[in-house]
């Protein structure tokens, strides 16, 4: 690869910049290749967490009596997994810190150590008994969340369509899992108490509504592997099973009537739904981590090709100086009419020509594809920060924000987003 | 700047991930201090070629009669001003090839690059008078094109919303003040005949509204001493006579009533009114570049504040490991609480949690800021390829094109991006 810098005594080289341009695209993916450890590392680490997560409330629920020796081998298990991570965040230290726009990357990095940071007194706390079954999950869901927000961040950077859309697939997937994880959790409580209070149950509601907005918009940037993993999910019968204890979960089951038995079943099927969901996010990491791989060598041979183009029109060219050919890509009026009368010249000025356009129309037609990328996680923004306005504003929980703003959409017969927006701007004026 | 990759061996740290995030802030203000050297360089060579393109025409006007010695001298000024720029380009190579998302940028400096080696033959063909004035004007207008187009690029990958806006206002000025020499061609060609045609007085119209639209956004994004140098411009005397004259062009003068002696006035004018944007343009780069080091100096002393904070909490932390609190950014659920009794790791928990939040508080909020510069590049760029639709899909030219544009806009009562997106988004439907 030719990147020396042009000496500045001889005048910088269009071919030199077509070459940089292209490299420029292969440090990325190369980047991204990396990127994808990382993201695996944090998806197994996140897998982890949330296992150490539901032995733990089990633990607490029982008053330790349950999963004792569960819960600190899962334990063990996390920090196996943080390890990992960290070995990953090493390896990608330098590329990390040399990206010019990861700063918010880097930052949400920091959140998501700074919460690891605190999971020894955590378990400690939960060891000895010293804090409530809700308020430990509390903590792990937060440290998960921060977690999961730096596969967002990182989509956040990606420049290729492919890869962008697959870790926005990724991202929606690990938020999908992740509420299913609370609603395991959540049903939990309510079958072992017998009933589900109207608390409990609009909570278990908000979460299935909002795991079928994440899963929506995974399957609408997955891979088709990865969506044929997940319809199969879909299909299984364990399904119409959850489904059931779903509806008596949120429906008339206020009088302790539901037998303590059904917890476990629950549990079981949940677990199983999870650990299927872990299986769709391994087939993600192994297909993003495949178009990596194949573009990267796309790149590579492509930018060898041009090279050697490149190299043979400057020899010829030198004896013919200079290259001509205005031509124009689209710009007012002018024609891309060569008028010159060199045949020789015009090949040569044609093909740097034709192959600086050709690289206009390549990464034009990917920022075009990327958009609707960047347009998914822009939405999650806006919903993100609607939702806390309203919080703010009315002093309402993230559920009854999110519930509010689902109604305002249904009564106004518009979409989510669009009424997220509108709130927000809307904000801006009122305040 | 300590920025070394944490040795595998140890537990990366939120603090280090707090200061690469600072760090990463850093070197990006300092690429956009040497971008803005870049773009100044640019302002000035697009300039220098608008002057050699004007001295051009009037030479081929006059059958190389008038301006024999004007062009060369132009010619000479623009070869020492292209110095400047293959310079400034020379000394942010190593940045720019190393910046992972510049692959558009650098082979938008490609194109540009590619039509500068093509100078040197189009002025032989002036020289010998083998090119119609008409046709030289358009290989000059496609050259200036590609040089802008690389301040467009440069726009689209800052991230400080300041730089970005300003970036902004810079290729928005640029493009008026290229229309507004565009204007002075168009309008010298139809003065000298004494007549304007429906096509040269639609011609003028088109350029006219096109300079309008981009001083419009110039002036949303402008600094207040830039704005109001255009404002001066304006409302300076200069302009009530162009506006005449541009009258006489677009009405009634069909039949070579007009006296050729208004030719010189109006190329007077418009010199004068092109050269007034030149020192608007300067004032904006100023701006630009006082802005740049003031950030950098702001980022740099809070690097350092950060450093010596973190540091001094690494070591009292060091002896009450572990650091704690499990916190929350909004999470769902969480509260934020503290669950340690440890009084002094609490203390040291909130601390870096909270640099990290104010972190991520900050670069939430220049994000924000940054969607209205973003929103302006893309607006441009649909309107430019919904024009481009339009011409291949009804063959009709680049001018008819925005006409008709705009006629569907005022005739729905809609804005013109909207239009374009409608437009853009049918053109994917109908295809």
């Amino acid at each position: 690869m030719n990147t020396k810098p042009a000496a500045s005594h001889q005048s910088p080289k269009a071919g030199d910049y077509l070459i940089a341009s292209k490299t420029c695209e292969l440090l990325n993916l190369q980047y991204f290749l990396q990127m994808g450890k990382l993201v695996q590392c944090i998806s197994n680490l996140v897998h982890g967490l949330q296992r150490e997560r539901g032995a733990s409330n089990v633990f607490l629920g029982s008053s330790g009596q349950k999963f004792r020796e569960e819960r600190a081998c899962l334990a063990g298990e996390s920090d196996r997994l943080r390890k990992d991570f960290e070995l990953a965040l090493a390896e990608i230290h330098e590329e990390l810190t040399g990206h010019p726009v990861s700063s918010r990357l880097l930052n949400q990095i920091a959140s998501a150590l700074h919460s690891l940071d605190g999971l020894g007194e955590l378990r400690r706390c939960v060891v000895a008994q010293k804090i409530t079954a809700e308020s430990a999950t509390e903590n792990y869901s937060s440290l998960i969340h921060h977690l999961i927000a730096v596969v967002f961040e990182a989509a956040d950077t990606a420049v290729d369509p492919t890869i962008a859309g697959l870790l926005v697939a990724m991202v929606h997937l690990m938020n999908g899992k992740e509420l299913c994880g609370q609603e395991r959790a959540v049903g939990s409580a309510g079958f072992s108490s017998g009933a589900f209070d109207r608390a409990l149950s609009r909570r278990m509601t908000h979460l299935l509504e909002a795991q079928e907005r994440c899963f929506d918009v995974f399957a609408s940037f997955a891979d088709v592997d990865s969506l044929s993993l997940w319809q199969e999910i879909r299909a299984h019968e364990r399904e119409r099973e959850i489904e059931r204890m779903r509806h008596l979960a949120s429906s008339g089951s206020r009088n302790k009537d539901l037998d303590p038995e059904l917890a476990d079943h629950w549990f079981k099927l949940m677990t199983e739904r999870i650990d299927a969901l872990k299986q769709v996010e391994g087939s993600v990491e192994g297909w993003f981590h495949n178009r990596c791989v194949e573009r990267f060598a796309d790149a590579k041979q492509s930018l060898a090709h041009q090279e050697t183009l490149i190299a043979s029109l400057d020899t010829e060219g030198s004896s013919h100086q200079p290259l001509l050919v205005l031509c124009d890509s689209g710009s007012e009026g002018a024609t891309g009419k060569a008028f010159s009368n060199s045949d020789v010249g015009r090949q040569f000025g044609r093909s740097i020509f034709e192959l600086v356009q050709e690289q206009t129309r390549r990464l034009q037609h990917m920022n075009d594809e990327l958009q609707s990328a960047k347009e998914a996680l822009e939405e999650r923004k806006t919903q993100e920060k609607a939702v806390l306005l309203l919080m703010e504003h009315r002093r309402i929980s993230n559920d009854e924000a999110h519930r509010l703003l689902r109604k305002l959409a249904m009564d106004q017969g518009r979409k989510l987003p669009e009424v997220a927006r509108s709130l927000i701007s809307m904000a801006e004026v009122l305040k």
